[in-house]
């Protein structure tokens, strides 16, 4: 797909013949929905999505490289969250997007509470599965897998600092109670929009920087952010068959709504 | 102090005139209940607490370099907490020490409650504070400081892994809810027991090796052990009146228990 | 190059239908010599490539992945050399494969001769060139790139062993002249073949471990075969014309030894 | 010591009671010529030096923390020196002040010359050593000890850039023939003088930043006077009689000369 990617930049003219670019692609294993052996996501597939993105809300749950994804042994993929900043804060935006891809049932937490013990069922299961609600013996190993999580801001954050954003994604796969769990392989990334001209500058570059004093309210947006955006791709996808017959399914919300209700974090 | 730990071994006679040691000395900040550039604690009191050191539970609270600590704006200090692995996954034992010194009020869930929220008062105050339950303006600033996180186990574990494990403290402090503020400084280490005659051999060592299949319980254990130890230790510390009159209350057994009883976290 | 080793894996049957792989492929740029953007090096290359690959004597200058390489603005590519340690130190081998594509000419040295300011002409032009020996004026900017260093060793060491060795790699690069420029981006890796049982144990394992008091002569060997395979990779690439007639010359063996013999670092 | 700088900063009244600081202070071993574990070195010593910097030359060889060090197997020490970059590249100075501790005599390199096998002799010795010219059978193990390598610049560099000039440091001990040793815990670190407002501002900072493309003559400087430095350490140490009669012998100034017209290094 990196190839994919710099070839489409060239074939789009954005690239003179002896340039160079180093593309970041990124991705989870999605070898239990998926024939990934079988090779059948192409380079065409790859320029159909960029041809295709545009601006605009983002599409969440099973779409694009979150079709094939398990999230806490629910249907998983795509998700989306965000959070403005208080006005005396700087009122920037931090927005996160996830490839939820990771997780065992028995940890999930959602709002605190523990959904993963509540809902025990529904694991991945090969068909014929029994009944609406499969059994708890999953048909693929738990707790296998990985997240990716993009953080963007506006705020005027410097690499150093954005690194350290990005090292706070983390503690919000902490909340939802998330192990990170050996064969994961989690990819986090930061970038600002802000300085957008700074790279481009071949002498000295003016560029904006937040002091560090105003950095706290945004590790806690990533947090927040990340927090929701994982829960959120869980609630947009829906119970998938793949190969081999595989079903993954989905998180069901009226059961979900059911256990907040139980742990009082739900109003009436 | 780290210079007094060499003197304490030298004088302990357990090193010779040329040889060296590199001792790992980790504080966090405690300026707001101690007079701390007063310098108060001396080498001498570094040496009373390792000759009194030996086996046995360890004391939680406002003990040792605990003293000072102050946690999501309670009283913090030294908590512990450990897990012992089932007999399949290798019967290991993962114990987590903490210097609790970080977080936000709000921030703070315990057990996935709102514990931050619900017990918003009782932050700092310098006296005269106004009856028993001081306002929700604090005396020092909230979020600052940090937190020491240490890791041991008897888990055959080499370097590379027990690097993983250490990484892996984070997510407990994530299911508490903290967001790793600006200020944080925080120190997450891991050693295992084993393997102990490795480093002294001076040819070639035969070292055990747990499998990296084996090891997500161990990360586990980390999590639930450290997220257990940061809880501990504001369960034990009490209610301090510090430098400058400086009250930094204790965690409220009583208050805890309404709130997890408020969201079905407590038996009846 | 990546999906291509993956495929190969797959299509040799190696590799189960929910398996997966992280092969590790490096590469370095050739937009000089090679149409880098015209695609033409496809994945039936890179599978010809490890069908063909056999033990035995590595092949050294314009191969492979080398082909297009640039070195100190002379010819590049694949370079190879190996230390045997003493049997008093283990005995140990450590061989060093480089792919090398950085430098600028006047920083070169060669057995700490200024080499690069004794052979200043000879940088890449575009045809035709004026005679045997063009100006110093190159066709392509000068110190752009980067290397790739692949250390191998029979010595058990450990991976935070082998991530000190990989370091070492630099001073080799140093002892050379190089200053690892803005647009190098470097890769160092280290691998030992001993306990080549140990990733496949599912339980414990036991490992053997070279002592970090042992490790220092694998350090010199490292460096030592770091510095001579850099030195091979420019003695066996010859003058090559690539796209867009950019001549890339072969570092001229007999003014090399004239320069070794002129600071007397050559036999009579 | 660092407690010993705290105090001094507390004792000036540059702080305040309830601020704190974080001060870097490296040292390297000196248990050869100094009775380390006697710790003669007091907080009186640290307040003196401090109280003494003033702006001019820096002393090099055998002062502050520099006294004891032993560097290539000579007397080692403080060694500083600087690069003023050509006004097209900016102009920007970048000096370098290393405390050169580390080494083996027979992988010495000065100017490219193998200076370390030139002059086998001369290596530490414990008194009577037997005539000017000791043995080469050192009274100290050869090879243990570490360098500090401290990187000084006026180009408007941020911390992401700057980690990656202190990184080049360790090219210029390669260029010496330097191999890291195991016992070596090398400490580099790299720091810009611009910007000096960009942490004092508690809102929205406006930084300045030299752009990557104009970054590698500031590595090439950081390498050349990296080199030059530690070579100056060398020459400004004389020898040395320490603790138990060790006696570590300054490099000789003719010797070295001898070596450097041997190989054609040095004007007739």
């Amino acid at each position: 797909m990196r190839d994919a990617v710099i070839e489409w930049v060239v074939r789009k003219g954005r690239m003179q013949h002896d340039e160079w670019s180093l593309p970041v692609v990124a991705e989870t294993w999605d070898g239990g929905l998926n024939d990934i052996n079988g090779f059948h996501v192409t380079k065409q597939d790859a320029w159909a999505a960029m041809d295709s993105a545009r601006g605009g809300p983002v599409v969440e749950g099973s779409v694009g490289g979150g079709t094939g994804m398990v999230c806490n042994q629910f249907k998983g993929g795509i998700g989306t969250a965000s959070r403005r900043l208080d006005p005396q804060d700087g009122g920037y935006m931090v927005g996160v997007l996830v490839q939820c891809n990771y997780g065992r049932r028995r940890y999930l937490r959602i709002a605190g509470t523990p959904v993963g013990q509540e809902i025990a069922d529904l694991v991945p299961c090969r068909a014929p599965c029994s009944g609406a609600r499969s059994g708890t013996a999953p048909a693929i190993p738990p707790d296998v897998g990985s997240i990716i999580i993009i953080v963007a801001t506006d705020a005027p954050l410097l690499p150093h600092q954005l690194k350290r954003v990005a090292r706070r994604a983390a503690l919000g796969v902490g909340r939802l109670g998330g192990v990170a769990s050996n064969s994961s392989g989690d990819i986090f990334i930061a970038f600002s929009t802000a300085n957008a001209r700074a790279s481009r500058d071949s002498g000295l570059a003016q560029v904006s920087m937040a002091s560090n004093e105003q950095i706290t309210p945004l590790f806690e947006a990533t947090v927040q952010a990340t927090e929701e955006a994982i829960v959120n791709a869980m609630l947009a996808a829906r119970t998938m068959i793949g190969a081999d017959d595989l079903t993954v399914y989905g998180l069901p919300h009226d059961r979900l709504r059911a256990v907040l209700r139980k742990y009082n974090r739900l109003g009436p």
